[in-house]
């Protein structure tokens, strides 16, 4: 009988709801703007009138429905299914989402944080489909991560496992939002590979008469080694060595079967890529090398629903 | 019936044998030089010779013994029970000592790497009971490291997983006995510890009357701020802040329970743990720190041997 699932995925910019079955296949999905400035009550309301519409357009009755996936951002505790003040959603001071949601829709509710929820959906339907142990790490404005061991993410004593991103890699390094100094986040990010080619024009004095954003980059890398091209080229191999630096020392600690690479940054390819495996190669062990895959997601903007899903599926007879 | 387990720990300088029963309880022990020079079949030769004389002093049969676990350096094929190629020791490469241990004695045989299994005992039996993830270092010439989730090793997809001391922490940093640079082990194991209190000496142009070793700096620092105690203190503190920003590194990504710290450089005491739990608090997120342990071990000698134990008792079923 309840052969659907539904799956939110829920950012700083866009919220994703998605219609899913048993198998992890997208059936039918919405994307709208998250509108977080409005407040709490109103994306809370603006997700339940998303997963109505969802469940119309794919046909489906929520008696179909066997329960719904939210993939949130932010630390979170899972277990009670309870929000902590998401840094890029204001007013969301430990929030019992999963109780709201639950009245709400009167359907059984899981959370996962947002990056696990990628990671968990790479690892089901993508990149890391029949692998037993994914690290996913996600490349947009900040530098987020999912640790996939055995089938299950590993949320850690306190649900905040997997953040990569602030892993120290320069002792008295770059400020990070997160208030220490030298993350991978500072380095790998979106925001990282522009401070460091900023760092790079102000020393050549060169000023682009476009803003400096990661396609910009991407676009002078690809136009040549000289002048802007090959700055561009240089930050984006700096991002790559720092994110090497990181994955290493995640494939010394963990050595698991594949890297997910996901987010904006993943688009400068080879630039980024070569770099990255290159460092990784020289550092970490060769057991744990042997074999490794470092590659790019596949699923795009379906990872966070899919594992949303695979997360309820996972989850749900517990709960 | 047989309500006894053999156990080893088998060092680059020390056999360690034991008899243990179900509970985990070390009723008999036996250490011994391993004479790793003497070479492979000495030294199974050796073992044997010892499990039997612990059953001896024991009074236990061999009809008793459930089976025989046995912690052993370097990397291997936990599954298939295969040693390759431990740096400590020579002659070792693809031995299946599984198997030739299972021949001569008939009885089961589980290995396990010493690190992991150190890590195991002391979530079993020592520092990190009743928790439910643990992260142990072993602070000696090397650093080693282990990691139990839920209660089991994690092994990773090659079995390397646990190398902590393989972290890179500087860049460009000192060269380590992996091939690297920066790791871990250059800086918090005690010959990292030794190479900073030289830089030190050198710099002020100081020649202690005594070898550098890890009790003499313990000793200098104890003595005074000053001098040959002050240079001590700065170096043991170095030791703590590179510690520290390898645990606040694991803190984010597994986000465990509890960290372990075992091994002569523990001996330091507050002048390694004072900065090293500073440098976690500083930089690992707040969730990564709030409620978490980070201890000395309490098993000494017989963590190895009890972790052995308890990975017999958790695979022989499989095996």
């Amino acid at each position: 009988m309840k052969s659907f699932i539904l799956a939110a995925d829920v950012g700083g910019t866009n919220i994703r709801t998605a219609l899913l079955n048993k198998e992890g296949e997208v059936l039918r999905s919405l994307k709208r703007p998250t509108l977080a400035q409005r407040g709490r009550e109103a994306l809370i309301n603006r997700l339940v009138q998303m997963f109505n519409d969802t469940l119309k357009e794919g046909g489906v009755g929520l008696n179909e429905v066997r329960g719904i996936g939210v993939g949130f951002p932010g630390p979170m505790d899972v277990e009670r299914g309870i929000v902590f003040n998401p840094p890029n959603l204001k007013g969301w001071q430990e929030v019992p989402l999963k109780d709201v949601l639950e009245k709400e829709m009167n359907r059984p509710v899981v959370l996962e944080n947002d990056a696990n929820a990628a990671a968990l959906g790479e690892y089901w339907k993508g990149a890391g489909r029949g692998t037993g142990s994914l690290v996913c790490l996600t490349l947009g404005t900040g530098v987020g991560g999912g640790v996939v061991l055995d089938g299950k993410v590993w949320h850690g004593a306190k649900g905040i496992a997997g953040e990569i991103g602030h892993m120290t890699l320069v002792k008295n390094g770059r400020s990070c939002g997160c208030g220490n100094r030298g993350c991978l986040e500072a380095y790998g990010s979106s925001r990282g590979v522009i401070a460091t080619m900023q760092e790079l024009l102000e020393r050549h004095r060169i000023k682009p008469k476009e803003a400096i954003t990661v396609e910009a980059m991407g676009k002078w890398a690809r136009a040549g080694d000289s002048g802007l091209g090959g700055l561009a080229q240089r930050a984006i191999r700096e991002a790559g060595i720092s994110l090497g630096i990181a994955i290493a020392n995640v494939a010394n600690l963990l050595n698991p079967e594949i890297f997910v690479l996901s987010g904006g940054v993943t688009n400068l390819g080879e630039y980024l890529f070569g770099p990255l495996r290159d460092e990784v190669n020289k550092r970490a062990l060769p057991k744990a090398v042997e074999g490794l895959k470092i590659v790019k997601a596949v699923l795009g903007d379906n990872a966070g629903v899919t594992g949303a899903a695979r997360a309820l599926l996972l989850r749900s007879g517990r709960s």
